[in-house]
């Protein structure tokens, strides 16, 4: 398999299927491409027609987006083990993951991913802070339910994880002040051993994104 | 089970899992909460954390975003037949679903869905003539190569298909040029008697939103 990703201090839609893979020791070779170049885009589209990263290459097989590369990885490599074994845990992930996938527009916006970056400041609007809100009641529930069963979010590592370990170096990046429980799977994320392989990456990547580099 | 759902007329987001049951004649029961009313929130509170249509209540397991529900109804009542069969269809399938579970704000912005509206006419600028283009393409390129299978985008009907009908409905309400294939593909959605029904449904719903009703 060959993992197409953009760069590991910005790209947080990358960063899903990389943990997932590594996580699971599965064997990828990857590709980075640098994003915001001037040949960034003829670059992209010698492997994807959808113009962005991640994409995997499976053979002859191209699967992008990062929630179906999860999907894909899932269940053509773990038999269904990316996601939680029981039917409520497995809905619960997916749903969490989903929500992530098509929603948190601000925390997307205005806290991008800059795994280097640390201290930094933004001011938290209300729709913003409504977004950090429902994000530390996700956090906060679901890994108070599933606590017995291990420390991530369903208890055992699944692909929410992976979805949420992004938002996990954004919150850390900006100093985001997270409820007790929700800080404590924060910190969970930020030191699975993959997690601070990618940030140990990220932190020698040569290029800068000036249009990533927010807060004070 | 339930399926929460907003307005028939402009929740695309509910049009998905409504029609994927409807499309398998799944027994389910339909809670409408009509958006953007005074009480939309604290109804919509009854049901779900997300503050979200759909939601799907089983038993007492709540699932709710379009794309988890469409999941779990695929994994858990269909045997895994809400997708396409082969490994090649599936990955395809997931990541076009996936693409437009995260993407598309142009046309989900500029050109809500309005399913009693017709001839409408809304300018189309770069951006969204851009996500329309990639929007034709990913129609005409699947439909092309799976015909063979049957008329649906990876030939037999599949959660691709939910995906897109609500954009069917949008491109045909502001009077979209697509290509051929694209075109029958998008005929083809529109004249699904599931979709027909949902039209009737909408036809009569007293609710008018006006940030929705745009274009002349
Ligand atoms: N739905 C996609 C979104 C991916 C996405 O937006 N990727 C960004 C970088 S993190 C990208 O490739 N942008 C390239 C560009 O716009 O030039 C996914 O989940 O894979
Ligand atoms: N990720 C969600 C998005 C759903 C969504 O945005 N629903 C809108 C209506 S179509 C909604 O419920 N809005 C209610 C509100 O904001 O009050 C999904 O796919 O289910």
């Amino acid at each position: 398999m060959k993992l197409i990703i953009g760069n590991k201090n910005y790209s947080s839609w990358s960063m899903r299927p990389w943990l997932l893979l590594s996580h699971h020791g599965l064997p990828f070779e990857e590709v980075r491409i640098p994003l915001d170049q001037d040949d960034t885009h003829t670059t992209l589209a010698q492997y994807t027609e959808a113009g962005k990263v991640p994409v995997l290459q499976d053979g002859d097989l191209t699967v992008w987006d990062s929630l179906a590369i999860c999907e894909y990885i899932s269940e053509h490599y773990l038999e269904g083990r990316g996601w939680p074994g029981s039917v409520r845990a497995r809905a619960e992930a997916r749903s969490c993951s989903a929500e992530m996938h098509s929603g948190f527009p601000e925390i997307r916006g205005q806290l991008p991913m800059n795994c280097r970056a640390s201290q930094r400041h933004v001011p938290l609007g209300e729709d913003l802070a409504a977004e950090v809100a429902r994000m530390d009641r996700i956090w906060s529930r679901y890994r108070g339910i599933y606590a017995g069963a291990g420390p991530w979010l369903f208890g055992e590592f699944s692909i929410a994880d992976c979805m949420f370990a992004p938002v996990a170096s954004r919150f850390d990046t900006y100093g985001i002040n997270l409820s007790e429980t929700a800080s404590q799977y924060m910190q969970c994320l930020l030191s699975h051993e993959k997690v601070l392989e990618w940030f140990e990456q990220a932190r020698v990547e040569p290029e800068t994104i000036e249009m990533a580099e927010v807060g004070i």
